[in-house]
């Protein structure tokens, strides 16, 4: 089905799986609003739809101590959800003294994912800390925030560049990365699931590329029956348009 | 000198005193905008200038432990700022696993003020959470918090008045209540001091008042030098102004 | 009403009025002990009353990692309460892992009230630290502990002033500094509350005051109905009054 | 090249691309032994090759708040290393207070990957907790843990199914399921990594089956390069092929 | 030696062996001072030499949950030092968020030699929680904190026996308990080791017997080289001569 | 009763005091298996009959801050049981984040106990670290932890004198050190108490002694009644035959 097709389709309301009304393939609206706010270096506001994140990129001289002397760099996340994101409110981690193991779960990949988007070493010895703070959430959460992240690690690193004394050693940029969420819902391959598929889907995966299409993390969890090869290679294939999709968006947004 | 004066020589440029230009009992631009995210009973982003906050209010059925039974409902608040707020990115409160000594200190004013402007008998055995998060900070974080939150509370309570079964006991709200900070600054006393001003002002004081000029809380901390009667009152008087601005505003927002 | 007439007629016990039958200007009997244990520095048995505080100032070299090399010392505070320093006994602090938010309010006013009390500059780079444990309380355990460790401050920064390798330069000590509460109860404005007026007060206000009259801090708080200007007046008034007699006793002290 | 070919070379000590000398498609000798400890309605040791992990199943009755009356069971699971099951000591986490992120990240895994292999409903109101504890660790210890402790489930289930008053409605169990590690090392595809290639591998991949090869949890990680399509593919065939092996294992063990 | 004699010897000023110049067998000056404080069913300070705690005891009706329905109360005690009771100052515990091994270790000792004394069942479901505060630490805190709880608990036992709902069935005493320690000090049994002693013995050892010389707990720890039964039997008859005097003060305290 | 003659009667069955049939002075069967696991230095598991704990010794260069420059070494322990080491399943700690007051007094008792084998000051700027987790718990954790990390202890000794720049000043081993426990069990003294004579016992006694027969340590609390000086001395005399089994067997252990 032709993706303008299934756009006439959706405008006339006749696609009835999705409870949004969108196609299998189709995403929703992506927005990425850079310099959101003043302090950061890079500071990007990214909405999926209703999901809405934060990401703010900290540039810092000197890296952890297990990296100390080694002439490489370092990229770390911190991510939170403002108690009341959701639907009902959840406990404030700060109150709480801890942060839950979801997200905890989630930092470790936001940051593991951008690390895959630079050479370290071209980083030099200075460290950058991603914060991804959720406002409003509608499914894709952690999705949104790599996505948007990545774009706020780009601002950071043209900090760094003018800065004489930055200790950059050439464009440590690999590549643009983004992520995105598939599933199958209702038994058919979906991409970029809200928060109304999410909660139903058979099975849930969340998929960060390179924009060349290389594979940077793959997590596929079934959270009713298991999936079969078949299933995972077509939540695959949506996972690749997607990520297409999305790596266009960054660009243009870098390009403003 | 009168305002309409003062405003004339800012206009032209001419106040050097403040660092923003402003005249001493000028506040910043204030917004408030409701319904800033869809979730919350009330949900509102408050703006002094650049500091900004997100205010929502919560409403659940039922009480703390030690007012069971009493018939009397409650309001709570907790406060945060993201990381990267501020000009340097301050340590993730939930990755510490302990909120800091200033944020509780500004949580239990939020909470203690915001009592105030409710008869909480007649909210009957209803919680209200309010959370104030700042997105951007720029000075005075907590007396924005107070003055948004407080329209939030608003919306929240409208929402407990549709509710059938909500178990209130006629319309809890007392009154408006704004809180807004006033200085001394080199030696002059201003209205709703930014960041700059903050860091720098002999004395900073904290007021929350009810609409009709009752006072709800006053908190004045000599930083430098100590100071006298006159001062005070000269930072009153400038609050008592700011207040009226605030309320008139709080207001406007509400009847939108 | 002169204080002596005010005094007969507490002698007559004819004031009605407070539990305690004090007159609205009258404070609690107050004691000031110093060498109240002997390791310390400084050490003060401060009563106000029945509210019984130790408090204690100790002299370490060095200061916080944010003055070093700034030549600059510091004064902090903390703050506790011996579980059955109260009616029915509260949680032991260190068993729950917590302070609470009432008690890090009230150690960060007493250390910035202290601070404001000397010249940190004169004082080099040494950290005071003051201790206020509270072994009985009956109201006003803040206002006491502040009272009993500028005592207790002054002995120490007398113990560095033999020290030839304390690095003062010159008195650091501006001036005395005390604290009362006062209040409105049952719609009459009130000195040095203790804790059944305290519970049942509409307004309840601590103010930290110079010897010469600045004020250092004011913090007043509206428990039931607002205040207008004229109670803030009065309170002022009283607080005045207060402090003056509280820095006579200080100085008794330290003379003898 | 055929698997037996390759055991022949393996046997003559051929191959040269596994520091351990085995094949790309051989696993570690795997041992899974019952009843090792006497105390747990299911306590296995499991070992792949120099990776030993205790896995005890606890039976409870009742259920967590969120499935109260619902009629449905529940199963959670918790990993713990011995401080000195590594090479160099880490950190004891019961003395830090905190769990590490990656053992947070570990024990939720093992626990969504059990539940899969069992119909909750038919559970009843009963919480199987799975303990993981490894006491020696040599690369998968998270795999590793999966495998036995579905083992340790089938124990507990079988102590249940004697148990009269326990409540269940049919055998819960859907399927065993059992988890190996891939990779790309070198270039190569290769199956269930030991620490010298887990530390060096590009990419490092989990993969949780059912024993009719359904997909429960796929995570795989590019640790260096992005990976293709096509090395996604050759890890999972590898997968696929450990899989089989373990769960004939499993079935050995619990037919004896 | 008659022990007239030694304190001849003593106030002589001939003994040289210990710091203090006290007999072997001589204890400190003990002071017991009953109703302390004035909130808590049982408030003393008992004093050990300058060693100074404040021992309260409180009643509570219910027990903790592991005795619910049994008939039978408790005894609990916690133990804290204010940072300034010793020479150098300590962290408080409540800032930092855990108490010490040390003071773990110690109330647990305290609970569990007072509920010796007790019969619990007589006690009915009431819990009684000890609090050992030392506001001045010159060694021997532990077993100072032991002789002087048992008086607040005989005292708060005797607020029980007066209330009518109290539900106790019968007296509880059974016997007083006291507590002292002995050490091997420059080779020489000590009773009742002071600080400088306790920093430099050998041995140290805490004994806790009843008033008709039984043992409830003997802790002896070599600290330098390991001792003799013979050192042990020389130890214990020391601290037999202690407890006598100890449990005279007890009684004659209650008496009062 | 002589040895052989109590062992023919517990072959007839005919002891009918203890649960396991064992005489009074009969230890449970006890085995030491060194090199358990393969990373540390020194790796044991050490039996009491069904009571198993994995005994690590790691070394490390360097001292605790208190130590640094002294020339001295330290030895420090860590104690943890998995949680179902034990009949019913205890919280992991790790999970709960802290360790209860239990694990930290074994903890402290082992590290003293430990420090006491060697001298220090031979060990050089080392730490040796010991972590005793108990996989099987059936009574008397803490005396087999202790008896087996001595083993452990001296493996790692060994270790490090294999090592030239471990800077060790000659052998620091002063002595082997054992421990075991003795206890009151129905009025009679019995040595190596298992858990059903462990929860029921009037006494229980930990003894920790040097194979030259000099107490460590001795740890005795009354459970239940108080007990007599002559019961302790039974206890000792049992605990020394006791532990001079354990000695010998330690040599076995490290003769093998």
């Amino acid at each position: 089905m032709s993706s303008s097709f299934s756009e006439q389709l959706h405008n006339l309301g006749l696609n009835k799986m999705r409870p949004s009304g969108r196609q299998p393939d189709q995403m929703r609206e992506i927005r990425i609003t850079r310099n959101f706010t003043r302090h950061a270096e890079g500071s990007v506001l990214v909405e999926f739809g209703d999901t809405k994140v934060i990401c703010t990129a900290t540039v810092d001289r000197g890296v952890p101590r297990f990296l100390r002397g080694s002439g490489s760099g370092w990229v770390t996340a911190e991510y939170g959800m403002l108690p009341r994101a959701t639907n009902s409110r959840s406990d404030r981690e700060a109150a709480r003294g801890k942060q839950t193991g979801r997200t905890i779960e989630i930092q470790r990949l936001i940051g593991r994912s951008l690390r895959a988007a630079l050479d370290l070493k071209k980083l030099g010895e200075n460290t950058i800390t991603i914060d991804c703070d959720v406002i409003q959430a509608d499914g894709g959460t952690r999705t949104a925030s790599i996505t948007g992240a990545c774009v706020a690690l780009m601002d950071a690193i043209n900090v760094l560049k003018q800065d004489k004394n930055g200790a950059m050693k050439g464009n440590p940029v690999k590549q643009m990365i983004a992520a995105v969420s598939v599933g199958i819902y209702k038994g058919e391959a979906v991409l970029d699931l809200d928060y109304p598929e999410d909660s139903d889907a058979e099975t849930d995966m969340n998929v960060i590329m390179t924009e060349s299409g290389g594979f940077i993390e793959v997590q596929g969890t079934a959270e009713g029956a298991p999936y079969t090869q078949d299933e995972l290679n077509a939540m695959l294939t949506l996972a690749r348009k997607g990520i297409d999709e999305l790596v266009v968006l960054q660009k243009q947004a870098l390009a403003e």
